[in-house]
């Protein structure tokens, strides 16, 4: 087997560790929590059936890519939960490490246009980066919507602080930014958002 | 909302369940039991990080895409092991009435988009389909290979059923197949595969 497929199939095999990581948000069902690989997978899949929706025109074989691959830092970094700030003022230090360490598997070209497409997400200034991030918001606020928000209830989230994570919803689509917003006045009527 | 917005949402929160649905093969590091949802995850990155190895031309988005949506079917037809050959008898009937209840969720466009990608990847005919295919045989043998051959040793799976198996990898990649053929034949040496 040549070195550059055997870099491939390491970097392959590393990932799967991914499946590991496991996020605040329940499955659906009130069922257990779920892990970066799943998260990932639905945000995929939700990017693709949502596309008409984006705000701008979006390469979307690129915006399925990048959520794809965009919590693999995470193997290293650990999960940062969205409202939790203190965590949140070392995560960028901790995911710059395990990009380095992660993306330095593959052979070099790949390792820099997939480190590349992470940064590019991570910035969100692209059309591509906008969409993804609306779903990264998305796809955790439907599964706990179907938990009639336990999430938010045993983390005793404020409804500011997550209208403050929605504010990219909208950078990426304003018709899916108004779906959350329904759905997020929903749960303060019913106080579990205070 | 809008129907349209709803029936799409309605179906992002149906295939939340694949996260339920238990494969045979177990993470690497001899872990817990994979489920669909990783397994496509991982399928759908490889398929993107592999994509030189084609041996035709291939849209790498629909690649991707067909990777990621390929066992939704599973939420209510179940896991069918590769190597079970009586429940390979009923699969395809199992898996056809629930492509139908599935994606009969999603607005009547898209319903007929992706079974159409599903039964693209199913009948192997297109060369996505066959480098799809390709991952979803390399995906779990590079974790099984990871944890010394145990899934085979737990089956008893013999030689000739993963080269059975592995034939349809060769129509997607020989230089994965070639790749795959060396593992093999370590597993044999090491009486992991009879």
């Amino acid at each position: 087997m040549d070195e550059r497929l055997k870099r491939q199939l390491a970097f392959a095999l590393e990932i799967d560790k991914e499946k590991n990581i496991l996020r605040q948000t329940h499955l659906s069902g009130g069922g257990r929590r779920e892990n970066d690989a799943e998260h990932a997978w639905h945000m995929a899949i939700m990017a693709y059936l949502l596309k008409e929706y984006s705000n701008e025109e979006i390469d979307i074989g690129k915006v399925m890519l990048m959520c794809l691959i965009h919590d693999i830092v995470e193997i290293d970094a650990g999960d940062t939960y969205a409202y939790d700030d203190e965590a949140k003022k070392s995560q960028s230090m901790r995911e710059e490490a395990a990009k380095e360490r992660i993306y330095s598997i593959l052979p070099p070209d790949q390792k820099e246009e997939l480190a590349s497409l992470f940064d590019e997400f991570e910035a969100g200034k692209s059309p591509e980066a906008r969409f993804a991030k609306a779903m990264d918001n998305l796809q955790p606020l439907i599964l706990n919507d179907s938990n009639d928000g336990a999430d938010w209830r045993e983390h005793g989230v404020r409804a500011e602080q997550v209208y403050g994570r929605q504010k990219s919803t909208k950078e990426g689509s304003e018709t899916l930014y108004e779906a959350t917003d329904q759905i997020i006045k929903k749960h303060i009527e019913r106080k579990n958002l205070s």
